[in-house]
Order: C-alpha cells, then structure tokens, then sequence
C-alpha cells in the first residue's frame, strides 16, 4: 500500500493544505474509501484490524480535515447499525499525462472517477515552457467547466526518464530542452497543490491497474508502443523502479548490431525499428519510392507521414503498412519473449498510440511472444490491449498523486 | 524478511521438532540473532520496537524451545546492565546443493557459518534416487564428523525449475527422472527435519546475499553460467520468483533464430551458445578437427572434454579456448544488456562452473553489457564474479530453510 510507505517523501512538493492524512491509520482509512468505495466503520475497522474506537476518532479528524464525510447508517449486519463512511465528495484531483505528440488531461473526484477528460495535441521537442503552459492551461479550462476552483494535487506524466525524487526530467532522448527542467515544482506553483512526476509508461501502468485490465494483477508489465516504446514493471502490487529509476527503459534494448539510428543516438534499439517514429520513417520511404500507393496519397505538401497514417492506411487494407505493423510486433514479440522468460509475468498490458491500429499488431507480437518463451512462463499469461486508452494515463497520475496526498508521510518541497 | 511470511506455510514439511519459533516477534528475534549475532535484550527490544518486557518472555520461551541461550551480562550503555542473548549453540542446518555434475553439501550452525562442507561429482542425468541417495549419504557422514546427530532443517537446491510450494521438481530439460518427483519430501523424510527445495540458481542467489559479495544489495541479479545457465533475481531483499515459480530461465532466452539444439529441445537458447555443456561441445569438436593441439592432447579415451578442459587449456594459452571464452562470455553480455535496461539492478554477480576461467569471461561479460546498455542504468552498475563460489549453494539452502525455522508460521506436511 504505497500510501503509507517512504518514497513519497521525497517526491512530492510540501503544501500547506488543510486536506492531507496525519497518521498511518487515517492513510490507510482513506486508500480503502478510494479503492473499496463508501465503507462503514464496522467494516473499516475489520479491514485494518483496529478497534472501531480508533476508527470513529480517525474518521472524525478526516471529516475536520474536509477528507471524509459520514454518510448516513449503513445496512444492518445484525448487530448495532453503523456508520457509512465516504471521502469527501470536495477531493479533486488532477491527471495529466504527456505524450510525444498529444496529451491528456483529467479531473477526477477522490475515487478518481474522470468527471472530464480533454486531449490535445503537442509536439515534446517544443521544450516544457511551451508544453507545460499548454497542459496548465487545459487544466485549468477544465477545472472552470467543472466548477473546481482548487485541487487536492495532481498528477503528470512525461515521456521520458525522470528523477522520481527529485521530479524532473533526466537526459530524455526525444526531449531536447527537458534534462533537468523541474516539472514538478513549476506545476505545482502554478496549480497551488502537491504534485506528483514520473515517466508515461508508469503512470499508465497504474491507471491500468487502478481501473482497467490489470486490475486484479500483482505480477505485470505494461508495454507502451508509442513514437518511443517503454515498459511499467509492477511487482507484488508495487512499482518497480530499478535502482536509477529508469528499469522499464526497453525501447534501446539492441535488437540488431546493426540499423537505423535510434533517437539516442545508438544503432539498433527496439524502438529505432518498432517505435511510432520508425514506422512513420519507413511509411514515408516507401510512399516517396512508390512502394505503396495508399501511403503516397496520403503524402501533403512534402510533409512526413505519421504512425497514424499508417494505421489508416491498415484499415485500408495497403499490404506495405499491414506489413509494416507485423514487422514492429515481431520486433516487440523477440524482446518480450526474452523478457517473459526472465520475468515471468502475470500479464502483459499493450497500449499507446500505436496500438490504434490493434490486432493485427497485437496478433504479432502474441504469436512471436508465445512462440519463443518457455511453455511453462507463457501457459497462462494473458497478453492483451490497454482497456482505457489515453485515459489510463489520466487516472494513473491521479492515482499517483492520490497515494501522496493518502499518505500521513511528511511530504517536503 | 521471510521468517515471518506466508510462502513457508506451503514449501516446508511439519515436523513435530520442538525447535521453532512460535510468534511472530520470537521469529524476528531469531533472524535478527542470525544476521546480527548476539544482541542484549535492550538492544533486540530497540530494533524490534517492542517492550523489553515482551523481549524477555520471548527469549525466555526461545531458551525453553531451545533455540536462544542467554549468554551473559552485554557490555553497559550507560544505564542497568543487559543480558547478552544468543542463537542456541545447538542448531544444526544442512544446506545440500546439488548441481547438474557435482554436489556440495555444508553442515552449518545457527548463523549459518559452515562447520563443514564436502564435495563430490555426480552426474543429475543418472535421476533422482542415485543423485539423492549420493547427497543423503554425504550429508550424514558429514553429521557424523562433526558430531551431529540431528538437525534442524536442511535446504536442498536442484538445477531446474522447481514447483516450490509442493517442493517437486517440474518438467526440468537437463534432469530427465526428476519430473514431479518429491524431493522435499523424500529428503525430510531421510533427515527427520524439515526441508525447503529451491532451484539451484536461487539457493546461490541467497548464499551470496547472506554472506557474500551482494550482502548490502537489495536490487541484483545472480547469474550462473554452468552446464545451464539461470539467473536469481532479488527485488526489494526479496527473490522473486515470478508467477509461476519460474522467473530467470535466461538459458532458453532466443539470442538467434537459428543454432545449435538445445537441452529444451528449441535452438538458438543462449544455454546453447554459452553454457558449460556448449563449450564442452565447441571444445570437443575443436579437438577433433585438430584445430587446437592443447585440446586434443586433453582427449584420453575418446571421451568428450568438459568445460573445466576448456579452463585448463585456457590457462595454458590456447587461443582457441581462449576464443570459446570470448565467445560465450559476448553471449551472455548481450543478453545481460537487455535485462539491464529492463530491470535496471543494482549489482550483478556471476557464478557457476564456468566462472573457474574467471576474468577472461567476466571482461567479455562487462564489457559487451556496458556496451550495449543505456549509460543511466549502467553508470554505476558492478559486474562482479561470486564471493563464496560453491559455497554460496551450500549457505543460500541453509539460509532459506532457516527462514522456515525461524519463522512462526504453521509448517505443513
């Protein structure tokens, strides 16, 4: 239960709200509101194996803190009626995750439920003022429409490595001007709340946890395929981060001692051949040699063609793009068959953009996967698309945040 | 810290031996005495976080149980006098680790120092009586030499995947005969002491994190090249094992599409590369073909070399050893890499058999993983060569039957 535990002490900037747990048992009392729902005291107090005394004054110190509310008696179970409890229906948070080229951002209530959700696009190499001010005004726009005036923290997600301590960025290949920008504290002075930074493929990973298909995983790995390729690496529950904070980094995982030169300057990375960026190179090779007809229509005004293109020209049955797809799933299956083999995991999680073009890739990427790892480590493992989407990253950040805010650790900033 | 977790309930058999601890805070009293030595009451009750009172009914039921002697007066703090508390000196563990062409069996005390530890070839092809019976019979000569006539536990390592929790081994590719055969129980039986099984890998992952070169470590890899090759993975102190039991079979992860058969009946396994009975292989045809005089000078009978030959004529300057080394050791690098930018460790040691060629292979071993890895994760990642060598398999099995021991859970059996 991250709520309680020590990393979020570094990692989250200090404010001086009202709304914030005190002690372990009041942090623990609301991940269970978050994760279960209304609960009576009766019930909390057997969840958490504390007297219901200790539960009433908890809950009695949440509901002065503007966290929980009581709700009314809850249904009898025989004895005494008790108390329902609920968080409070004031918690706000928000989630914003950024991608290479879109980003999404959400209000969510303290269940993080998505009351709104907008995505826009934007280009990472317009360095953070740009996109920050982007992502800050959407924000913004979104509290007015929902009638928020203040939240409780926030959540962002950049794609790239990032110093989750420290909340910046850290040497991100595709993201000239980010090495060392402090994203965390420029957001968290501009929307006044406590905010949480960690990189896009581990703030999906727990969105997809949180809601979505990993719900019920403790042991999972979510593969983001997007303009790069990365992995969120979930153990028993928790985030795994390596011990630099960059395990998951499996886009510049060599695949070839030789091939096209990777966005980070090395020769033969996964992403270099499988990312949303190389089929969008590739796509424009062969619609500017005349490979391919439908990829050549799409070509205007000299511009480069997109993932995205490629994805349409797909479900236009152009057999250059069809085998471009499979040729980036059989990329993605090499390297997670050897990963499967090593890790041994529950389930594997396929999202980001260019999982728009779905199952043919997905039907690669499993055939190849399947093929090449032990029978006894793929016997029962799942390997399946992303449920949310985009919005997996709006809930993970919030989820991320709501475990800082959840949590009766001292934060800091 | 496992002495207190569920897995034991199910990998251990019961026994009716007085010898074991009751309650949660007497099994962390005694994996602190293990890995602390002897500790004052007052010092036990500090790390604990519990009264001193608890500390000494705890300890005075230990001593009852005989499992902790009180050992006289501590030195003063200051205050009143403590007592000193002690693991008792009556605690015999075997740690019995059986690898695919020879074994090492160790009789060790409380804290887990060796009083003694014999090995002896055997041959894991001739199946799991012969094999069993060999390792019984050394442990009990073993017993007697060092006037032992009962123990408290004894670990057992194998070398394939092993079903922990029914303490069987499962469809193991280099071990025909030992598919479901119920080594835990067999070998508890024999010994009247209750027994955990592991796999071999991670017997030597725990003998290296208890007493060896990654005992600070919290995040590493333990990768044994012997006739097969396996890895031991430690997240958070812990091993993990993945969700079926078999996380780390790096042998059979695919490093070409084509190659050499491997044991597991597909081609291109790294194993089939880089593994011990790979060079014996390569070396054996090198022989033969007459294109290395020192390796056929080794050939006596028309008997195949082993890969302890390859060490040998690798130590007399063969450059075509020399050159298998090299070869394995690029193998194996490369597939380090990529769990490097996966898993981002903290430290990785490499044992086994082969590692006796010692720093020819490990400079290949570093050198292609520094290579080829991303500069954050590898900017200060040790690539050493294991501490305690076989006796590393003999420490770990001990060490994880001890956190059955010393743990409070219900046994089973």
């Amino acid at each position: 239960m991250e709520s309680a535990s020590g990393p979020w002490q570094d990692a989250v900037v200090r404010h001086s709200l009202a709304g914030r747990a005190e002690t372990p048992v009041q942090a623990l009392l609301l991940a269970r509101l978050r994760d279960e729902g209304p609960l009576s005291k009766a019930q909390l107090a057997d969840r958490l194996e504390v007297s219901r005394t200790t539960v009433g004054a908890e809950v009695a110190r949440l509901t002065e803190l503007g966290l929980a509310v009581e709700a009314g008696p809850a249904a009898s179970r025989g004895g005494r009626r008790s108390t329902l409890v609920d968080l409070s229906p004031d918690i706000r948070f928000a989630g914003l995750s950024i991608g290479a080229t879109g980003l999404s951002v959400g209000i969510t209530d303290g269940r993080l439920s998505t009351l709104a959700v907008r995505h826009a696009p934007c280009d990472i190499r317009q360095g953070p003022e740009q996109v920050l001010a982007l992502a800050l005004e959407t924000t913004r726009k979104l509290m007015a429409e929902v009638g928020v005036d203040g939240l409780s923290g926030a959540g962002v997600g950049v794609p790239g490595p990032v110093d989750f301590h420290r909340g910046v960025s850290v040497s991100p290949p595709i993201m000239p001007g980010w090495d060392g920008y402090p994203v965390r504290d420029v957001v968290s002075r501009d929307l006044g709340c406590p905010v949480v930074l960690d990189n896009d493929v581990n703030v999906l990973a727990v969105g997809e946890q949180h809601a979505g298909v990993a719900k019920n995983a403790r042991d999972f790995l979510f593969v983001k395929i997007g303009t790069g390729i990365g992995c969120g690496i979930v153990v028993d529950g928790e985030l795994y981060r390596g011990v630099d904070g960059c395990a998951g980094d499996i886009g510049h995982i060599r695949v070839e001692d030789f091939g096209p030169t990777c966005a980070c300057g090395n020769t033969g990375c996964l992403e270099a051949f499988a990312g949303g960026a190389a089929l969008a190179r590739d796509a424009t090779a062969a619609a500017r040699s005349g490979r391919s007809d439908i990829l050549a229509g799409m070509l205007t005004d000299g511009a480069d063609l997109t993932a995205a293109d490629v994805g349409a020209a797909v479900s236009q049955g152009d057999p250059v793009a069809v085998q471009l797809i499979r040729e980036s799933g059989r990329r993605v299956g090499q390297v997670l068959a050897s990963l499967v083999s090593f890790f041994n995991p529950g389930l594997i999680v396929i999202g980001g953009g260019v999982t728009a073009v779905g199952h043919s890739l997905l039907a690669e990427v499993r055939g190849v996967t399947y093929r090449r790892s032990l029978p006894l480590a793929t016997g029962n493992l799942p390997i399946v698309l992303s449920e949310l989407g985009a919005d997996a990253g709006v809930i993970g950040a919030a989820r991320m945040v709501s475990g800082a805010v959840y949590s009766s650790e001292p934060a800091r900033g």
